[in-house]
C-alpha cells in the first residue's frame, strides 16, 4: 500500500516536475522531423507542456503518420458571431509534426459582409488564396507612412500579408467566402486590434487610450464595454 | 545622332552591367517588405536578374498592390501529361512581393490515378490540404532507416512533408483530384528524383547510376532514354 | 557640349539605375561590418536607397569612425504634443554602420503624464530602462488570453517589451521623465495603433472599423477625424 | 524491500520519461557550447535521447576535453562492399560537443573506381579534399535545368557540393582514394536516392516507381530486389 | 518512513536528473515569450540549470510582471579596482524573461581615467551611450588589416561596437563616467583578452605565449604574475 | 572621338558606382547556390568587390566548374617564419561558389615546436583533424571562468574549437605537422590576440595596455617593438 501511495506521489511528482518544463525548437531543424510529444504536452493540461522555443521531440521510432496529418479543413466553420467570420487554424497545437518546421495553415470561412477586422500575426507572413466569394483585402505599412495596401480579390487570386503588418479581409459578396492560408510559423500568433488594445485582461487606463485616439474617455470605456 | 549612340551605347552597358548582378535578401527582413525589382529582374531576360539571396527592392513608394497579388490559382492545370499531374507554383517568380517574406504556395491538379513523382525541396517544408479527391501520399526519413511514412488522405484532409525529404503524391480515385500547399520559402525549389539522376545535363555516366541501383547498364540506359 | 550633355544624361541614368536597387543585410553578418554605403544611400534621396535585406557596404577601406557614431542623445526631445512626449531614434538611418549589426537604440522624453501611445516593434524585442522620473509601463499578450503585464518603474529599473507585442509607457509623476531602450534590429520598425487603424492613407472602410470596435459608424468617423 | 522496489520502479518511471524528451539546439548558441548529455542521449537507448533541436547541454563544470574529440580518422574504412567506399563520419554523435555548433567532418575511402552513389544532405553544404588518389566528382542542380556540374580532382584539389542538392563521387584510378569534408550542419543527415527510392521500409508502390522512372514494373522490381 | 525515505530519494534523483538538462532557446522565437523557469534554473545551483539553448520555458499562466524586470540600474557600480571601471550587466540571468528575446542592457560606471580594458562579446554587437563623461572608445578590426577605428565620446554621443570584435573604453576626463549600452544578445558573453591569454585556469604555456608575444619568457611569467 | 571620350568617361564611371556597392548572402541561402561574380568582386582591386552580406551572384547559366573549386591543399605552407606554422585558407576569396554557403577549410603546416598563437574566428566554429604529426591544442571558455580546455592530438584525432573563443595549437614534435580543418562561415575571419593588442594600425595607447595587462609601460612598448 505504502508502495502504491508513494508510486502515485511520484507519479504526480513527475508530472508536474516534467511538466513545468517547456521547451522550443527553431525552424532551422537538426533533423528530420521533431514531432511535439504530447505525453509532454498534454500531462496534466495543456498549459503544462514542456516546451523552450516550441516542443519536445517524440521518440522517432514511435511517430506515425497521423502525428503529421489533420482533418476538417473542407468543413465550414460556424460564422455565426458578430463578424460574420470562422477562423480553423491548422498550427503545431493541431499537427504535432509541425514542430520545427516552420509552417501552417489556415481556413477562414466569412458569411455575406463578413469582416476578419484589423490583427496581425507577429511571427509569420501569410500567403492567401480565394477559394470561394470575393474578397477586399488589405494592410497598413509601418510609420511615418501609414499607407493603405488594399486590393479586391476573386475566386483564385492569391495575396500576401507581410510580417507584423496589421491587415483585414472583408466578404464583399453576398455569398460566403473561403480562404485558405499558409502561414510561415508553426504557431504564428494572432493580435486583433480591438482586443488588445480594448480587451485586455486587465484593461489599459482610459485615459492612455483616450490620449491613444484622442477622443474623450467616454467612447474610450463605450468601446471597451462592447468586448 | 553621337548624343543619341552614346546614351544607347551606355544603356546597354548600364543594363548589361546591372543585370549582371544577382543580391538575394534574407527571410529575416529588415523592413515592411522588398517587392522584387522587376526593372532589375527582367531587364534584358529574367536570367539575368539582380539577386545575391534574394532580389533587390523596389522603391517602397513604387510598390502597387498588385506586387502583392496574382490570379488564376482556381484554374485547373492541364493534367495530360506521362505523369497525369500539373503544378501551378506562386513564388517570388510570381509575385514579387514574396521576396525576403519566406513563403509560397502551389495548386497541384491530378487526373484519376496520376501521380506526382518522387521530389524534395531543398529549402521548403509543405504543408498540403486536399480541395477535391482522395490520395495517397508519403515520404521518407533519411538514412539509415528510409522509413516511409505514408497515409490516404481525404478532401479536408492537411498533410506535412518535412523540409529535404523526398515525398510524392498519388490520385487513388477515378475522379480528378486538387490540392493547395504552403511552403516556407519564397523559392523553395524542386528536384525530381527521377530528373535529378536520369535526365541530368549532360549524362552522369551510366556505369555510376548502374552502381547505385545495382542494376546493369542496359537497364540504366534504358531509363536514361525515357526522359 | 554634347559630351556635357551625355555625361550628365548619363549620370543621371546611372543615379536612377543604381538609386533604384536596395538590398538588405542579414544580422548574421558575414564580415566585420557593412557600413551603409550613403553614396547609394542617398543618391537622389534617402527613399531610392540601395537595399535589398538591408544596405549595400561602404568599402571598408573609406570607413570612418563617424560612420559608427552620433550625437545628441542627450538632448531632450521636444515634448509640446498631444501625447506629451518625443522619441529620438538611433538606428541604421542615423549610424549607417549598424547595418547588418542587428540593434539600434532610442530616447524617449515624457511629459508631465505624457504617454507613449499603444505601439509595436514588428522586427525588435525592446529592453528599456529609466533614466529619470517614474512611468507606467505595458504590454498586452497574444490570443486568446491578452493578458496585459504592466508595472511601474522608477529611475533606475529595466523591462521588457517582447517582440511584436502591442506597449505603452506612461509618465505617472510631475517631473519629465527619461528612458533609454536599446532594440535588437537596425530598423525595428514602429506601428501606432492608432494610426495604423484610423489614420492610414487611404482609409481603412469605416464600417470594417465599426464592426472591429463594435461601434456604430459616427463613433469611428469621430475618432479618424481626430487624426 | 518496499524500498527497493520503489526505487527501482521509479527509476525506470525517471528513465522513460525523461528519455522520451528530444530538445534540439540551434547553430546561433546563446553559450560558449552546449555539449550534448551522454546521461541523457544514451539513457535506456541511444534512440531515447533527450533533444528538441539538438540536445540537452551537460552542466559546463563537468565538460572534458574528450567532448571535444573523436580519435581514429586517419584508419581507412573498410570498402570490401557492392559500392566500394566507406564513410566515417564524425558527428554530434560521435562528437558531443559538436551540439550547437553547426559543423561535423568525414573521411571517405574509395577502393580502385570505388563510388558514393547519388545522394545528398539535407542539412548541410559539403566542402570537400582529396587527400590521396584522383575522383570524378559532380551534383546536380534543381529543376528545370538539371544541370550536371561536375570536375575531376586530384590530390590537393577542394570542391564545394551546396546543400541540398544531388552529388556523388567515383574513383577514376587504380589506387586507393580518400578524401575530408567538412559539412556545416552537426547532423547533416544523408539521404541515398536508390535507399529513399527503392529500398523504404515499407515500399513505395511499385506503380508509383513505374512512372516516376517511365519504365515497365519489372525494371522497378527487379531494382528493388537489389536492396 | 520508508514512505518519507523514498520520497526523499526520489525527489533527490528527480533533482539531479532534471538539473542535469540544460536547453537552451534561439532568438527567433516561437511565442510571445519564454520566461526562464526558475524551478529549474535553479534547482540545486545556479550551475545546474536546464537549458538547451537557452533555458526552459515557466507556465505562461504563471509568469508575472517582475519576471520582465530588474532594478538598480541607476546605481553606481564599484569602481575601486586596479581598472577603475565597474560593469552592471542586465542580462537573461537578470531578468529571465530575456530568455529567446535576443538582448541584455548594461551600465558601466568609470572612475576618472578608468580603463574597460580590450575585451570582446563573441555572441553580441553593443550600441553604447555616454550619460555622463567623456571617453575614448575604440575596436579594432581582424586579420590582416587590425585597423584601430577610435573616437572621442562626449555626454550624448552613441557608438557601435561590432560583434566579435576587440574593443575598449577609457575615461578622458577627471570626473565620473557612466554609459549605457545595449547587446543584441540575451547572454552577449564577454572575453577579457588579459584574462584570457594569461589567467587561464590552467595556464596556457609559457612558451606559447612567449612565441605570440615575441617577448622572452620572463616577461610573459611575469605578466602572468600579475592576475 | 567626342563619342570615345564619353563611352570611356562613362565606363568609369560605371566601374566605379558598381564597385563602390558591396552586398552580401547570409547562409540562409534563397537558391541552388550563389556564385560570387568576379566582374564585381575585382572590377578595380578586390577591395572594391560588390557586396552587402556577403557578394552579388553570377548569372547561373555562366557558372563553371572551376567556380566550386580551388587546387593545391597538398602543397605544403611555408613555415619559415618566427611562428614556424603556415595557413592556407579556402574561403569564398578563393572559392567564390562559396558564398551564401556557409563553410570553408583551411589546411595548416606546422615546423617542429611551430605554433598557431592565440587566436579567434568571431564568425566560425572550427573542426580540426591531424593528418599528420602531434599537437597540443586549447581554448579557453569566456569570463568568469577562463577555463583551458587542452587536449594532445595524435594523427587521426579530430578536436573542435568553438566559435568566438580562443584557442591555439601547437606541434610538440620534432616531425612537421599537417592539419585540415572545416570552419561554418564562408569568411571565417580570424583574430590574432597578439596583432589585435599590440599592432593595430593606429596603435592602442600604451598606459590602455599596461592596465589590461598589469605591467609597466616599458614593458608594453617593448612588446609592441616586436610586431
Amino acid at each position: 500500500m505504502a508502495y502504491i501511495q508513494v508510486v502515485l506521489l511520484l507519479s504526480l511528482l513527475l508530472a508536474l516536475t516534467s511538466c513545468f518544463l517547456t521547451f522550443a525548437a527553431d525552424p532551422a531543424s537538426l533533423q528530420d522531423f521533431c514531432v511535439a510529444d504530447s505525453n509532454n504536452q498534454g500531462c496534466l493540461a495543456s498549459s503544462f507542456a514542456v516546451k523552450l522555443n516550441g516542443f519536445a521531440c517524440k521518440n522517432p521510432a514511435w511517430v506515425q503518420a497521423n502525428d503529421f496529418a489533420f482533418s476538417g479543413l473542407h468543413n465550414p466553420g460556424n460564422t455565426g458571431n458578430p463578424f460574420g467570420s470562422a477562423i480553423t487554424p491548422v498550427t503545431v497545437a493541431q499537427i504535432p509534426a509541425l514542430n520545427t518546421l516552420g509552417i501552417s495553415m489556415v481556413r477562414i470561412d466569412y458569411a455575406p459582409w463578413g469582416v476578419v477586422v484589423p490583427h496581425y500575426h507577429p511571427r509569420a507572413t501569410e500567403i492567401i488564396t480565394v477559394i470561394e466569394g470575393s474578397l477586399e483585402v488589405g494592410f497598413v505599412t509601418s510609420n511615418p507612412d501609414n499607407r493603405l495596401i488594399s486590393k479586391t480579390l476573386q475566386k483564385g487570386d492569391v495575396f500576401v500579408f507581410p510580417v507584423g503588418l496589421v491587415h483585414y479581409q472583408r466578404n464583399i459578396g453576398n455569398m460566403n467566402a473561403v480562404t485558405i492560408s499558409g502561414l510561415n510559423s508553426q504557431n504564428p500568433g494572432v493580435i486583433t486590434i480591438g482586443n488588445a488594445v480594448f480587451d485586455s485582461k486587465p484593461d489599459i487606463s482610459t485615459d492612455i487610450l483616450a490620449k491613444a485616439f484622442q477622443v474623450n474617455k467616454n467612447i474610450v470605456q463605450q468601446i471597451k464595454g462592447k468586448f
